[in-house]
């Protein structure tokens, strides 16, 4: 299984809700393995290693932990692009918002998100629940190999694999 | 979200296996909520409420986990049948397998998995890896309300939602 520098990709507009969920995942472990984007363009980017993103290290992350609600493109949106792509389908999504519509989960489950996680208001269940998070997604669960076609370059990253 | 009485739909055809499973997901609180069936037909049967099972009560189980190598239909093919299913494809499948073949890990996500596990083979890592299954699939995870559609009667059961 991967262990890269990446593990996680944090795909959330809010910057305080962004940093209590950092400060979530670094108490489980992973810290400084959280890569924080701000909007669905910038997750799409990263992902895809163009724009800012082209020069970025290490393979796909282990998960992407992504905000439903967000400017410029928003989660349905980027589940829509990650499952529809041949590169990065394989790459888990568990959608992290403080819906509980319905409406929302039949539209993110549609889309393709492995897992739908409704945040918790109070900080200590929060905690708890970015607990279970990593314990499934980074330690329990076995990502797809990546394929070469995904633009990974195959010389000089010592952490791929 | 749903606390129906099958919380778990284990797919699995060899009984020393699906003991064990049930054993350690029992210690984990789900006694008593874990249907096991032994191959990929009945598996698609039991979610389709036909044959031996069209009087199932209670709604769509939050997480079926499967095993791959299996007689008649192998699990693989009941991923194709489930994501494929405009009734099924929003239940969460982890597959659980003795492999690690990269192969069966693309084969999988290739499918829909929403997750993949590879058994530990020794006994407490195998009940740890459970424990985070309950607590992350049953506790954590928020799963797409069941449309009517889904062949649920909507009349006559209390365990539903």
């Amino acid at each position: 299984m991967s262990r890269n520098a990446d593990a996680i990709l944090l795909v959330e507009d809010n910057p305080d809700d962004a940093e209590l969920t950092k400060l979530a995942l670094a108490r489980h472990g992973l810290d400084g393995r959280v890569t924080h984007v701000s909007d669905g363009m910038q997750a799409l980017d990263y992902l895809h290693r163009r724009n800012g993103f082209t020069n970025r290290s290490g393979s796909n992350p282990m998960l992407v932990l992504l905000d439903l609600k967000m400017p410029l493109l928003d989660g349905i949106g980027v589940l829509r692009e990650i499952k529809g792509s041949d590169n990065l389908h394989h790459i888990p999504v568990v959608v992290l918002t403080s819906s509980t519509e319905p409406s929302d989960l039949l539209r993110a489950y549609d889309a393709g998100t492995n897992a739908y996680i409704a945040k918790p208001t109070e900080f200590s269940q929060f905690l708890s629940a970015m607990k279970h998070v990593c314990e499934f997604w980074i330690n329990i669960n076995q990502t797809a190999p990546q394929l070469p076609s995904a633009g990974v370059r195959t010389t000089g990253f010592g952490d791929l694999m």
